[in-house]
């Protein structure tokens, strides 16, 4: 075995001699860009390497030039380890970088549950000590009587295994509540379930809360799909039949049943072992959980029925765990930010950072934070699903075939798809890759419009042999037809529906900055949420001018932040409190309700010069 | 009309010329002993006064002595009134007297309900004020919107009402939370209602929370008497029955519902607008109610299982009322002193007492309360069912036709029935009556042995011809036998019935105190709860030694205690947290654990000679 230690990040792990630097970065943790799917062929994954590679491969020496070699540069799918090296990853070859914040986030929080176990040994009643049954449990836990409320089940159960166990037992408390008495060797697990509820796929974690382990994952797709894609035809469904209410919220809490089973069937525990679930979605998904009416919510001026945390008990959410449990949901902030916000709020800790700060999470709805240093403030911008692949003509979502890399290499595009299939469609990465490569080459100009043919004479022969059609038709071959390749085309009016999502992501960001009274240029670090951030390009988002300007270094992928969010509420009370005071002190601004809106928003829509752009663009391996 | 004014008590009334005292006693509210019915036989309504009345009818001149006629001395229901007139109650004409405290006590209690009614004209929501429609309400009430958490039904139709009104809305807090909303002009009542669960009768009083007004009142026997009419039996049940306590609970839920609809229904009122329940009874009741095992309270050493007061939402508790309602089960001190005890201790005002003071409450079971002073005792007693007619051959429950007043006259026995219909049998309060004229007359001796026929040679004839049969069949009759009466006789057990359920309350007042470290002769004041405080002759209760000796005017009946606490606790919170800490400082002393109880309880079965009552005997009419 020889030992690979990799830069920036400091991690070391231990491979066979003859692995290649991408698997061994794999092995580490470390995420290295390599759009071909690691075939030698896009020559994105280039890493630094002083000694212990075998020598460059032909592959190496036809994309990578004899200084860049020279410098000890390698191509990580390529390059093969001989013997102990030092790696050194450039943010180019980072699809993230910075801290990770993932859902696993939430082990690095000290373990402080809403759930208490305790064995207690106490003594025999007598008839000189006549206490109540819950008063003497109360007192072995160190409390007054009156500050033990008890759950009837518990109330139920206890007199008999306090009798079975000979006064020796192990109690459950939810919060203050005792949930459930055991005789003394008949040790109940204490699991609890956090649960991200998407408007696409819903999550279930199941949770040791005693160790903080984390048991199994489930998830599934959201079964109100069947009534809708996006929330408005949900929320129509909820008006337009009389059982509306009942189809969407019985769809949802059937569903989540149905995850923590097969949570607890995997982790071998009973569901009667839960006794808490935490609860992360967006407004509408919160208000349908919940069954509360979510019509004003898509109505100006756009009211949720509750903002705050709502606490209520397993029965009444309708969650099959133990029948003394309690649902929590973290609080929401506005009709269009959610739980899911303040989950990125709280897992990004934007706030302890000493400078402004920018979150974006974008999915079919953008929300956009601002933590000036100040004050945070929070926003939600109409994005429309262009970023995920909607309303895009070759638009799909990630999956297999799906274009997912573009890139100029030697004066023509070159492309990548999910798992290396045939290309099927385009998806959000690939998106911001074309829309890049369009504007690097000059194809569309600052104003999205694609050049005429006459225009089109001055750029690099291949790549003016893929515009095509005239005016709102004009269109860009991505894939050309034939050798049994389906074309795939990337059109005028797709990049029209890039643009207005974009403008509208960038427009949230100047009218936040502008009501903290901050420029846009004074933005440190921009913290990306969801699959977005992680599977973007930095680059290709800054080059379309979606993201402010900032070191590429300072662009960080926080991972799925809902459900870090549901799992840090679920193990820790703290981390409640703190969710509670960033929902609390978020000031939401309604850019509807903005006078500029209209026009920073036609502004915003606007791509930026190359000259404008300090980065250097997508074409760079070239 | 005419102004006739009642002393002591300070009340006037006025009535027609021509009315007798009785009458207008009654119209004041001042209760005036007369055994026999009012019909002139008994010579028991005795008052004294100056001028306004009629002229001494015949039955006067027979029944009082010229001086006291010359004394003013007339009987209220003979003398008829013809001016203005006042009226002296000597204090053996009044059953009971003082400060009585019924289940009306509540009415003069600062009305503090734990239900709040607000009316709120709120700001409509705009885009620049985008608050939840919770925080909306919860700030127009003057509180975070932390502070009010709200019932899934509220959350449910907040949104609507709020519309609907125009963002004018009634709102209904149970405790802090919100239960219900309406437009305005919809206003709801906001009514409770207070349950007393006897172990024989269940009582339900519906209270308009808003004015104090009692609306309705309903009873009916409780259910569970069909498995037993005591608490043993109906714990046997639960024991015996794979459904016993389902039965058993759901017998008192239905009942309880039921009551509430008929009260509901008297008083034009829907169910709905009933938000909270507070509910009474024993141990045993209380735990049934809330289908919690009773086995442990009637097995040594009698372990509640909760002794705290139980809150709970109406769903769990199965009570029909509104679906966000609340159901408050007062504390209970101990396997044996129930929440109707506590009940005692906060109706009667017990601990803001200067001097020693004893309270009573005797049903099937005997609850003995003393303040000190400083401390506050409490125990109960197996007082046995002899004081309500149970194990008494001929003894029957206070109903038409029970013997309930027994006095000599003129050598011999006269007695009075309920209603005045023909004697079936002796009740609790004649039961008193007898054992004290048996004493007086010497029939029996101090241990409670009837004389043979030698000894009642001395006795007055008419009474020495009462006695017959020898040993322990011999007997006392009562009510002779022919002319289409039933005959009535009181038997050598039944005496000793009385002896052991007399001793039992005795010797529980003699430990309690010594335990609290007084002489019983310090005892100044003792308070009767439930109908044996209102009925039972305070000189019968003296005479047999069951009650300390103390003036006949500090022997107090406080009414119907159980149900005044339960009524007190609903318009009251303050009432509530008084009675947290009366159940909280009552000490409970166990009289199986005292070493001297076995000897304190045979002393105490013994009579007091006729020297050492220092009270006029029952026959002072005579």
């Amino acid at each position: 075995m020889i030992s690979v230690h990799f830069q920036p990040g400091d991690v070391t792990v231990e491979v066979e001699p003859g692995t290649t630097i991408l698997a061994a970065a794999e092995k580490a943790g470390v995420v290295i860009t390599a759009p071909c799917g690691g075939r030698g062929r896009c020559g994105r994954c280039r890493v630094v390497v002083d000694e212990g590679c075998d020598e460059p491969t032909g592959q190496e020496r036809a994309l990578l030039g004899d200084r860049e070699l020279a410098d000890g540069v390698r191509l990580a799918c390529e390059a093969t380890l001989r013997d102990d090296a030092t790696v050194r990853v450039p943010s180019g070859s980072r699809t993230v970088s910075g801290k990770i914040l993932s859902e696993d986030a939430w082990k690095h929080l000290a373990l402080h549950p809403n759930v208490h176990v305790d064995h207690l040994d106490l003594p025999e009643p007598s008839l000189q000590d006549q206490r109540s049954d819950l008063q003497r449990v109360a007192e072995g836990l160190g409390l007054a009587a009156d500050d033990l409320p008890a759950h009837e089940a518990a109330l139920t159960e206890l007199p008999v295994a306090l009798r079975e166990g000979d006064f020796s037992v192990t109690t459950v408390r939810v919060g203050n509540r005792l949930a459930r008495v055991l005789p003394a060797g008949r040790d109940p697990q204490a699991l609890g379930v956090a649960v991200d509820i998407g408007t696409t796929t819903v999550v279930a974690y199941l949770v040791d809360l005693q160790t903080g382990a984390r048991l199994a994952t489930t998830s599934a797709m959201n079964p109100q799909a069947r009534y809708g894609h996006d929330l408005i035809s949900r929320i129509e469904h909820v008006q337009s039949s009389p059982t509306g209410m009942a189809d969407m919220r019985g769809a949802i809490v059937e569903l989540v049943n149905d995850l923590i089973s097969q949570a607890c069937e995997e982790a071998g525990a009973s569901m009667e072992d839960v006794y808490e679930a935490t609860v992360v979605g967006n407004t509408c998904m919160h208000h349908l959980f919940l069954g509360l009416e979510p019509r004003y919510l898509a109505e100006a001026p756009y009211i949720p029925i509750v903002s705050r945390p709502v606490e209520l008990d397993a029965d009444d959410a309708g969650l099959a765990i133990n029948r003394a449990g309690s649902v929590y949901c973290l609080p929401i902030i506005a009709g269009f930010v959610g739980a899911d916000t303040v989950a990125v709020l709280l897992v990004s800790e934007i706030t302890s950072r000493d400078h402004p700060t920018l979150a974006i999470d974008i999915g079919t709805n953008g929300e956009v934070m601002l933590w000036s240093g100040e004050r945070l403030l929070v926003t939600s911008c109409a994005a429309g699903p262009a970023f995920e692949g909607g309303e895009i003509s070759r638009g799909v979502r990630a999956a297999e075939g799906a274009v997912e890399r573009i890139w100029l290499r030697n004066g023509d595009l070159d492309y990548a798809t999910i798992g290396g299939a045939p290309a099927n469609g385009i998806c959000g990465s690939g998106i911001f890759d074309i829309v890049a490569v369009l504007l690097d080459t000059g194809v569309a100009d600052t104003m999205g419009r694609f050049i005429d043919d006459d225009a089109a004479a001055h750029l690099p022969p291949a790549v003016a042999a893929r515009l095509r059609g005239d005016g709102p038709t004009r269109e860009f071959i991505i894939v050309p037809g034939g050798d049994g390749q389906q074309e795939l085309t990337f059109t005028q009016k797709d990049m029209r529906e890039v643009q207005l999502a974009k403008g509208a992501v960038r427009a949230a960001v100047e009218l936040l900055c502008a009501e903290a009274g901050i420029e846009v240029s004074e933005i440190e670090e921009i913290l990306l949420a969801g699959a977005f951030g992680n599977y973007i390009d930095r680059r290709s988002a800054l080059r379309m001018g979606l993201l402010p300007e900032v070191e590429l270094e300072r662009i960080v992928g926080i991972g799925n932040a809902a459900g870090a969010g549901a799992l840090a509420a679920l193990v820790s009370v703290a981390q409640r409190r703190r969710a509670v005071e960033l929902a609390r002190t978020a000031e939401h601004l309604e850019l509807m309700a903005s006078a500029s809106f209209q026009m920073v928003f036609a502004d915003s829509m606007i791509f930026p010069d190359r000259q404008e752009s300090g980065v250097n663009s997508s074409a760079s391996g070239a």
